[in-house]
């Protein structure tokens, strides 16, 4: 079988960055990125306020989360980097979210300061807010449903997780804030990643659908938003199917007409923070094969490494790879593609069947996206890549440097040598 | 029963440097780091012109890499950063050694400069050396068994490994070079990692003692050194035994005298390059405890997180951890010791039984002086911390300061925002 997966550039395109640019580094389709975001954004045209908050994690770069914020969507930020990041993108006030854990104040007050949603993971984090900062206006609780829902395989047992609050803690923590003067309410879950089974989305929207309705009641208070977290798997694998963005936005509205509004509860805002979803696909990290090696095995080296990406070393993730110029060739080899770090799972590719490749080609990995560069460390005093934007004028335009060695050595001083 | 490992420092120091600088922080012990390091000199004292080179990519600070130079230690380098981070501790031609795979140009070249060993992965490199920037005058090349020899559980099976020449390749290497005009020789592997059976390294050494006598013998060559590699684990948990350093040097001793002495060879220097082994339980990681946290587990969080130490969430790492002045408290309560990370694996203990630990505690996570600092990431926009020395005559140098928001968007132009 001849396993491909398109690409929305050619080796000229990559030709003419490669002349003023050498590889490894990282490619991310304009277009790609907001064709999709525009069909959710389509999908869930008839929710309240539908609002998506990209998850600057995925991918920080401030020219990513920028063409977010052009798409109408906000930020789920996770740090005070992060929540920098939002800021300098031109993200503002309550497109903003905090979604954080284990969370020092310094976070807090700056997502305060900036208007932005705190979305608290812990019951503790009232008193905690509140003494330090003071509650904000509204406030945003993360849901555990603990036993009382499965994980998946990713995340894992929800009550092994460290995330969130209890059912029961749920109840008092909105009854406390209500008390303390809060006017507004969000609810927040997140019990997936990277999962295929649409399904898995629709349930969790039932759940909160559920929650929200439990708790208006015995609280009397209204919620402005449920946020469904992220979670949405994308298709690594030629054969994987895409998740099927209109049948889970049709299933979650007839939960949201039978759960909402038959029960005369106010509009409810639904809330996304996908990352995977939003840029993963669009992603590409282009790297020139620099070694061919026979051993008991056939490797080829190629000049990215775990810096780079580390799905594959850190989750046996698989990433599709393409031989530039050698789409219509036969995959008749089997090869291991390797990375240089000194750590053997430095692979990006372990028995995948390839064109016979030379030392000189170019290797495309694909669906980088997403926790591609921002995964990336120096170990082994490896420096991370650049990063360019494919723009939809067909353009090229560099939106970070690669590191330097200056870079790996900015927090040294060596004068005491 | 009450589980303890000792720390070089007690809480009246560390309150000394959280004065002056806030948690987390790295700590190391420059006394037990130059202990350990005579013993090692030591224990190999018996064999001519022993030498250790240390692995900077376990913990590559220049001032841990002084320290290795003036106990007479030289530096394994695994990329230009590390060549260029060992040239500035002052370590200088054959004392290094570059031992990489899938290597540029610019590494060989470099190194070259440097006059360091070459340490060969791979018999195409000889080709690719020799027309890029001509063979140095010693060549030593890298051995993987494969199926000859079986790995150990952390490094796997070596037939799997990307590493090294098959035996096969070696007899042809060492005939090309010595026919090139290469004068010198020596001949390394690296078989295991973190590994306590202190026979596999006897093993080793066998290995490697009868291969150049045959390697000698055929291609009618002197070998001037063999490198054992490294892969000396360390007692992570508080029951584990430590490796005895004196019986592994007299049972490679006794393998020396029948395998090289007796058979008439000459005196052949006996390489390591350990990492671990060096700094490993001289590293602690200093956090202070910010939240509590009770849902379906207890769980405290710290300032500290997978940007500082990642071994817990990549491998299921084993770190003790102590309670600044609770040493002597009985470890009454099951906790899970988080950091912040979006990421669940983002634990440094999990189900560990410690002491009751109120917000503000200060917790010291043992045996992080390899493979700590060195593989941070900056994943969810999260900062490295600064590390400290603690210095022979009790004093505390800082070594390295944290990172900065403004180095974290270092690579960033925001200009087209």
């Amino acid at each position: 079988m001849h396993l491909t997966k398109t690409l929305p550039f050619d080796k000229k395109k990559i030709d003419e960055i490669i002349k003023i640019h050498p590889t490894p580094f990282h490619v991310y389709d304009e277009k790609g990125i907001r064709d999709n975001a525009k069909r959710l954004t389509e999908a869930f045209s008839w929710a309240p306020g539908f609002r998506e908050y990209f998850a600057v994690k995925a991918n920080p770069n401030p020219y990513i989360v920028k063409v977010m914020r052009e798409e109408g969507f906000g930020a789920d930020c996770s740090s005070l980097p992060e929540l920098m990041l939002a800021e300098k993108a031109g993200i503002k006030g309550e497109m903003i979210m905090l979604t954080s854990n284990d969370t020092p104040v310094s976070e807090f007050e700056y997502a305060k300061k900036l208007g932005a949603i705190l979305n608290l993971d812990d019951i503790t984090h009232i008193d905690f807010v509140d003494s330090n900062i003071g509650l904000p206006e509204v406030i945003s609780f993360r849901y555990n449903p603990g036993p009382l829902k499965g994980g998946n395989a990713i995340i894992g047992v929800p009550e092994e997780a460290k995330y969130g609050l209890t059912r029961d803690q749920l109840f008092d923590a909105y009854k406390i804030v209500k008390q303390r003067g809060v006017k507004r309410f969000g609810l927040h879950t997140m019990i997936a990643s990277n999962e295929l089974n649409a399904d898995y989305f629709v349930d969790t929207a039932e759940i909160l659908f559920d929650l929200v309705c439990d708790l208006s009641k015995t609280i009397g208070i209204d919620f402005e938003f449920v946020n469904l977290g992220g979670g949405f798997g994308i298709p690594y694998r030629p054969g994987d199917k895409p998740l099927d963005l209109e049948y889970i936005s049709d299933r979650i509205r007839g939960a949201y007409v039978e759960k909402i509004e038959a029960r005369g509860l106010k509009p409810l805002r639904i809330c996304m923070e996908s990352g995977r979803l939003m840029t993963g696909p669009y992603g590409f990290l282009v790297t020139t094969a620099i070694h061919k090696k026979e051993i008991y095995k056939d490797y080829i080296g190629v000049d990215a490494c775990m810096a780079d990406l580390m799905r594959p070393a850190l989750y046996g993730a698989y990433h599709h790879i393409t031989v530039l110029g050698k789409e219509n060739e036969n995959q008749i080899k089997r090869y291991d593609v390797t990375g240089s770090l000194c750590e053997n799972n430095d692979k990006f590719a372990i028995d995948r069947m390839l064109p016979v490749i030379e030392r000189g080609d170019i290797l495309v990995m694909h669906d980088t996206g997403a926790h591609g560069y921002a995964m990336g460390f120096n170990y082994n005093g490896k420096l991370r890549s650049a990063e360019f934007l494919l723009k939809e004028d067909g353009s090229v335009q560099k939106i970070r440097r690669a590191e330097t060695v200056d870079d790996y050595f900015a927090t040294l001083d060596f004068s005491g040598m």
